[in-house]
């Protein structure tokens, strides 16, 4: 999702190819013989693989417009940041929340919070996180969104309730047409939450 | 280490501060609060933080010269590639081959070869991983040879044997003063673990 919203964002046509990761094709096996993971982005014959690099690889070579890092090293240090922050926190956490019962959801559902709040201030009242304009750390974060309705539902819990920022800004996000496209509709996701913990005995 | 390095290759003059990380101090909660880590890097009254992000910082503001990250987009892919992976695979492993016994340390131990071999093979011939000149893969990945000592010591192998050209590598980085300064003695960092598996009762 990060890079598809990256490519729409810059305008770049390019041909998607779903990979089945129970069978994973020799395309796949060939372009991330390390990590034998997607996403990959496939540019000029040579593969570059994990999102966040994907990303900043789009921004650099497609640079004319749209930039979603800004020049300055501080704040290009300051969205590495907030994007290594959610990197590291919100898919683990997030995952604790929909696939755990009891005290560990509890738990989960604490830590996953404490995280959001931690980027509601950091949003504080800016529309996204990198100031006026659509940027890097909303490109990595946003994709997330389409979980809400998973984990709240899973966990009994309304995100809003917490962090109303968070929830104004990805609407924000949704506004965008990069995005709305590039993200699954929250039911669809629920539904595929279902069916996986169906299928792992959860 | 990996700041250290990345200064010293610049030519960039600073204040070093030791932290206690058991008794953390009001600058470092202050200058981190979201993840209380060192290292932390103050520059203009502004911290930055997590080392990778400190080293990109550190290339981007003192871009003048020794270079560490390449102009070319894929090649800068490529570098930030490397580096993730040492970064999500060396630590763990290596922090399981001195901390673990038995079955579990030799499955460790095999699984930390197969990723040096990973690295060894894209090292390949060149004497730096980006090439002919030091860069940005090295100064993230030079600082754990000051454990290979421990490693080898602790779990009864030699990574000479399966990694000769990441030795070699790694005795040409030693010879930079940049490097040779920031990396404490492999002994010391023995007897560091020895003192620490020790207190951890393992």
């Amino acid at each position: 999702m990060r890079v598809r919203i990256a490519l729409a964002e810059k305008g770049v046509e390019y041909e998607y190819s779903e990979q089945d990761l129970k069978n994973k094709s020799e395309l796949l096996l060939k372009m991330n013989p390390v990590h034998k993971k997607i996403p990959v982005l496939v540019h000029n014959n040579k593969p570059v693989c994990e999102s966040l690099i994907i990303v900043e690889y789009i921004d650099e070579v497609w640079s004319d417009k749209a930039t979603l890092l800004p020049s300055d090293p501080y704040h290009r240090a300051q969205a590495r940041f907030w994007a290594d922050f959610v990197e590291k926190k919100i898919y683990d956490t997030g995952r604790r929340v929909w696939s755990t019962k009891g005290e560990d959801q509890e738990a989960a559902k604490k830590e996953f919070i404490e995280h959001l709040k931690v980027l509601e201030q950091e949003l504080g009242s800016k529309p996204y996180f990198g100031g006026d304009e659509f940027g890097f750390v909303d490109v990595v974060f946003i994709p997330f969104y389409s979980w809400f309705h998973a984990y709240e539902t899973l966990a009994n819990f309304k995100i809003q309730e917490s962090c109303p920022k968070i929830i104004e800004w990805a609407k924000r996000c949704m506004q965008r047409e990069s995005v709305a496209k590039a993200l699954p509709d929250q039911i669809k996701v629920y539904e595929f939450i279902l069916e996986l913990k169906k299928r792992l005995g959860i």
